[in-house]
């Protein structure tokens, strides 16, 4: 059936700060793509934007920041992608609304997408469409692309006061969003004064992170950090610093002057930076890609502690079960068969496995047992300290979740990373492999519920959800979001701390995969 | 509301020569992704896929060929794109069907996508996904990718026998594909003897260059070419050969063996094409990029005639009546404004101005006076042309259409090359600027029976449209697609001759932007 379409000369037309933006309309939703919210010479810290006259178009997505590699296509029905023109002229944000009433005050999501801080964009997965959720919500939806990789994350502050806080440009342009925001949200019928962060991934870490850049201080209300815990991702070394990776760079491009870095084609600056990182890693240096503790970025809130205001930030914390658990599900043959699955426990966890299992079978009696050879502890483990953490500051709420479903593709698969964001938006619609008849619907609504009332008030509490209360010291509180939700107390704080301990890493066990009889 | 989807171990799974893949079901329609239909080195011929052992899956969209340059975010309502990671290993096709069974044996059509024969994919725009083509008509879709610019044309025959039909490469894989299809597409439900080529620009050209390939002989019986007549772009030199283009690129890369250009990045070999073409060009020799005439293909049909097979080949051919106007759309005030019109179409088109007021409006009686101004015959013309040449073959059907339809963006817009394809795979819900009730469902619904009727039985007739004769010598029956359809005779020929006569080429045209409001 035919939508509704508006999108003539003067309507709709928002005037912000530095001019007026032309955006569309459909059904009842006001759409802003591509609107840029920052310029920034590489290595430097973003300016406003330049006024202008007359009207701009914001009818398409802005340009993403370049990455150090190119993707393969892979794995499309778990997480579908969208891929876009590269350039590191990349900061614009995206905009769906309900209304362009200046005194609308709607709650406003910002929505900080993932691929650590080296990859990703504001639309690369096929669910950061913002459309549904604001839809459903009557919420102001934002997403943003900013500066990633070493654009974005690479020390060179030994070379030059110009380059003082290179090494967190791209949360600098993340910052510069933020202000944005504050500055021009009300006439798009936002509420500057309710501005919630949510990013899963390396989106997650940017809410923390951007929780611990005084900044940042009162830019933003509240945070939801989505699987964005994650051990020994964010080790930058203590009073690390660019010199090495940098003169190691310098010396592979046979350049002497650090300022021709400026100027370089990006290609042959990643080609380079390729080359020499993993040496340079191998000595134990510092070599960029993610935030830098210094005089603007306060550091991991679980080692060094929260600020005084991040103490005060609300924030909703939670996993997904089977995380980088992206192999082919067993067949079910497989999973009938006790003796095989038993062996292959017993080869990934050797003697814990019995334990393991016991724990697995306490924290997930509806789930096959099998599943304990993809459930999650990478995430699951810091989240938990986290958890601990944030909520011993009670002056803000601190949530937990987990989601637990099991999805219907490949015969049955554990929920993977990513695979709650669909949810989240109410976009189940526009992913295949999430649909199933008789709960897709409800859990979306469960979940897209808690998402938009935890913008709006604080608490994630909806009429479709058991009783969810904050986590307090001792008693982290989770809501579980499968088929059926409930909260459960501390409820596999043994088994994760056990499969921390006993599981290989995630990246050794594809030895399984050649077992599968599904070639991906 | 959740859809049905079904992607487990051993379903959907369909049989090819070569071996088994996996796609999935959403609601009633199969899906399969990423098929690789043949493999090939860099400027060679492609050869059948490996066969293998197992199940392949074909749930992600394959590769893309690489393009010459990057693409920039632009007019993203008008042409809403969607890229994908790149190589030159880019030999795959994707099926939507309704049936898996054997002996269904449906229509199957198979779209080649535009951007020349240099740029471009199976699904850069939002609209060349098949589900809802396939499930309104009850048809197999099937799209492909294959080899473009200097990878898919390039002519390095004077070098070696290897490189022979170089210059044809990229076409010489759609034939591949369509080998594929022949060989295959019964499994998918399909008809190996009813297989309809549609394409729109450059992909209405591949149409018409596969009617003059022997090869592809009866291994498609029927082609739309829609937007695909193009004055002055395939004129490649009659004996023209790749002589002073290879030697220019090999100087320029310092490469004296040419194999070396087999191997060496895409990216470094696109750098030095870019840089030498244009030079080689001025000089009137060929520079590849197109299909080049020679013992495997023969060459334009309105230029050398059409082959005996080509003259059996039902056709349906047509236009859109702005084509390249993408351009801003008058504002309301200034097509009120008679004297500023009469001014503007004076200034381009001169002593002819009078003139063509007069024929747009006995040809568009219904149409603002000021569409004159964006009114296209680049590629009119050379379709009046095609159509006569076709229509003096009567053994099979040649169908003649127009798209008119002022669009319900930026106050009212003339129809844009690529404006009909979301109606044609009945696609309109997909894009945004193509919504507007009362007309769009119908139009769409009229478009897609065209083509489907076309596919099945060779006449695009339908219960909704009026009576469609073919076109015979002397008589160009259009079809009118707009918000009434309507047959007109030869209704234009006058207009678009004075107007080839009198515009200035389109690319010169954007002088009057400035003027607009809008700033693109």
């Amino acid at each position: 059936m035919a939508r509704k379409f508006v999108c003539n000369q003067n309507e709709p037309v928002v005037q912000t700060k530095a001019g007026k933006l032309r955006g569309f309309q459909l059904d009842s939703t006001y759409i802003f793509h591509g609107v840029k919210y920052a310029d920034a010479k590489r290595f430097q810290q973003p300016t406003p934007v330049q006024p202008w006259e007359g009207i701009k178009n914001a009818l398409a997505y802005g340009y993403v920041c370049p990455m150090l590699g190119q993707d393969q296509p892979n794995n499309e029905l778990m997480v579908p992608h969208r891929y876009w023109p590269l350039d590191e002229n990349c900061q614009y944000l995206n905009i769906w609304t309900q209304s362009l009433d200046p005194n609308a005050k709607k709650p406003v999501l910002v929505w900080l997408h993932g691929g650590g801080f080296a990859a990703g964009s504001s639309i690369e997965h096929i669910a950061y469409e913002g459309e549904n959720m604001s839809k459903y919500g009557d919420v102001v939806v934002v997403s943003l692309n900013h500066r990633l990789n070493i654009l974005g994350y690479l020390d060179l502050s030994p070379f030059g006061e110009k380059y003082k806080n290179s090494g967190n440009a791209g949360n600098a342009d993340m910052v510069a969003a933020l202000q944005w925001i504050h500055d021009n949200i009300e006439n798009f019928g936002g509420d500057p004064e309710n501005v919630t962060l949510f990013g899963q991934s390396g989106g997650g870490m940017k809410v923390w992170t951007l929780m611990q850049t005084p900044a940042a201080d009162g830019l933003f209300h509240k945070g939801v950090v989505q699987s964005g815990c994650i051990d020994g991702f964010m080790n930058q070394p203590k009073e690390a610093d660019g010199t090495a990776i940098v003169t190691a760079l310098m010396k592979a491009l046979r350049i002497k002057d650090v300022e021709k870095l400026e100027t370089i084609p990006y290609h042959r600056l990643a080609e380079a930076y390729n080359k020499v990182a993993p040496k340079v890693a191998k000595t134990g240096a510092y070599i960029g890609g993610n935030p830098l503790p210094n005089d603007w970025y306060v550091g991991d809130p679980c080692v060094v502690g929260f600020t005084e205001h991040a103490k005060t930030i609300p924030v909703m914390v939670g996993t997904v079960l089977g995380e980088f658990s992206f192999m082919p599900a067993l067949p079910a043959e497989d999973k009938a068969n006790k003796e095989l699955i038993d062996q292959k426990i017993a080869k990934r966890y050797g003697d814990a496995a019995e334990e393991l299992k016991a724990l697995f079978a306490k924290a997930y009696p509806d789930k096959d047992i099998s599943d304990v050879l993809f459930v999650d502890s990478v995430f699951r483990a810091p989240t938990i300290k986290f958890v601990a953490e944030k909520s011993k500051h009670p002056e803000s709420g601190t949530y937990s979740y987990m989601m637990t479903y099991t999805f219907p593709y490949d015969g049955g698969h554990i929920a993977w990373h990513c695979s709650e964001i669909p949810f989240v938006f109410h976009n189940a619609n526009l992913v295949a492999a999430y649909n199933e008849e008789g709960v897709t619907d409800l859990l979306e609504k469960r979940m897209c519920d808690a998402w938009v009332n935890f913008a709006r008030t604080g608490k994630p509490s909806s009429e479709d959800l058991p009783d969810w209360p904050a986590c307090v010291p001792g008693d982290e509180a989770t809501m579980i979001f499968d088929k059926d939700c409930e909260v459960r107390h501390n409820y596999d704080h043994e088994l994760v701390a056990l499969h921390k301990k006993a599981a290989p890493p995630f990246w050794v066990r594809s030895d399984d995969d050649e077992e599968q009889q599904i070639q991906h």
